[in-house]
């Protein structure tokens, strides 16, 4: 796939078929994980493609307590009127879906680096570039996935199901699989929004 | 340029000819940085285009500073024998020549994030996926480039003469131009060495 197509079309996806997800196809991304830029070329990463019922168990719960503690910054406040067809209630829909049926997606990768405690920013260069290689190439092998944070509500029994040792971080869950409708364009601020030159506030070009 | 390719082949690049960048080959890239996803899609984010003589005058210094500090934890001390062909002197030689020239760059661009003080390494997850989306755009426009941070031994007087305000993070600085050289592929670990399934030490696939 060219480079700028899997870019620009590289959506959040949060539903997914019930279609595994074949160890081979899930390989090419996690190699491309490894091709990423790391601090001194250090790789102090490790994947970890979950599928057990153990882990499964975990994830729900934290998913679903996740979004009910969130909801309100997103503008939802109880039940949803199934008449609303704002864009609010829409992906607060969505959101519901995915987090109840968070049990069933057919494969998660958790992305951990290596260290201990609170962080430096920078620190995260070490492994997100790798989680963005992993995002494109799921793209690319036709899959559907979003980074997400929530496992952190339940990280102490995260990482005693899976085993995690003390000094490594946990730095992002993918759930992953192909997915119920289509990729799309990603909707993003303009360059110009974003972008200056040499000063703060002059304007790029 | 395919996705694998531009991946497989982005290396780290520190030596570049004196060519200027154009803007719209630097807007490409920054448009996909732009689409990269980021937490609740709030694109947190701004570059800041830098090739002014007053930044420069900050950067040179502190990335000269930075290799003096760190060379020694890459086993360099003192100078390198001209006639030592080892990786390690190699290496030495390369990093030397990149600090001594870093007011040379053709252009730089600083990825800052909203955000203040010491933060959760889960915040790199709305700026370093960014970073990696223009790296790629890059190596497909035949840009080179390398993920820098030592322009944080100067981080009070690059935010003045810039003018960053104090909620705003700074993550990463590109040095980026067109390579001496030739792109290569990347060097990394084999994916069986960092990927596990369901448990920490149980090999995938």
């Amino acid at each position: 796939m060219e480079l700028y197509d899997a870019m620009s079309t590289a959506r959040a996806i949060r539903r997914y078929r019930p279609d595994p997800v074949p160890d081979d196809v899930l390989r090419r991304c996690l190699e491309a994980a490894t091709w990423a830029p790391s601090g001194g070329n250090r790789q102090a990463w490790r994947f970890v493609v979950l599928r057990s019922p153990e882990v499964r168990a975990v994830l729900g719960p934290a998913y679903r307590k996740g979004w009910a503690e969130m909801s309100g910054g997103y503008g939802i406040e109880g039940d949803i009127d199934p008449s609303d067809d704002s864009p609010v209630a829409r992906m607060g829909r969505t959101m519901q879906r995915f987090v109840d049926a968070f049990e069933d997606v057919p494969v998660y990768v958790l992305f951990c680096l290596k260290g201990r405690g609170r962080t430096h920013l920078s620190e995260g260069a070490s492994i997100y570039p790798a989680l963005q290689n992993f995002i494109l190439a799921a793209r690319a092998e036709g899959l559907g996935t979003v980074v997400t944070s929530w496992f952190l509500i339940a990280e102490d029994e995260l990482r005693q199901v899976i085993g995690i040792p003390d000094d490594w971080l946990l730095a992002a869950l993918l759930p992953i699989g192909y997915p119920v409708g289509r990729h799309g364009p990603v909707r993003r601020r303009p360059v110009e929004e974003v972008t200056y030159r040499d000063r703060w506030d002059t304007p790029f070009p």
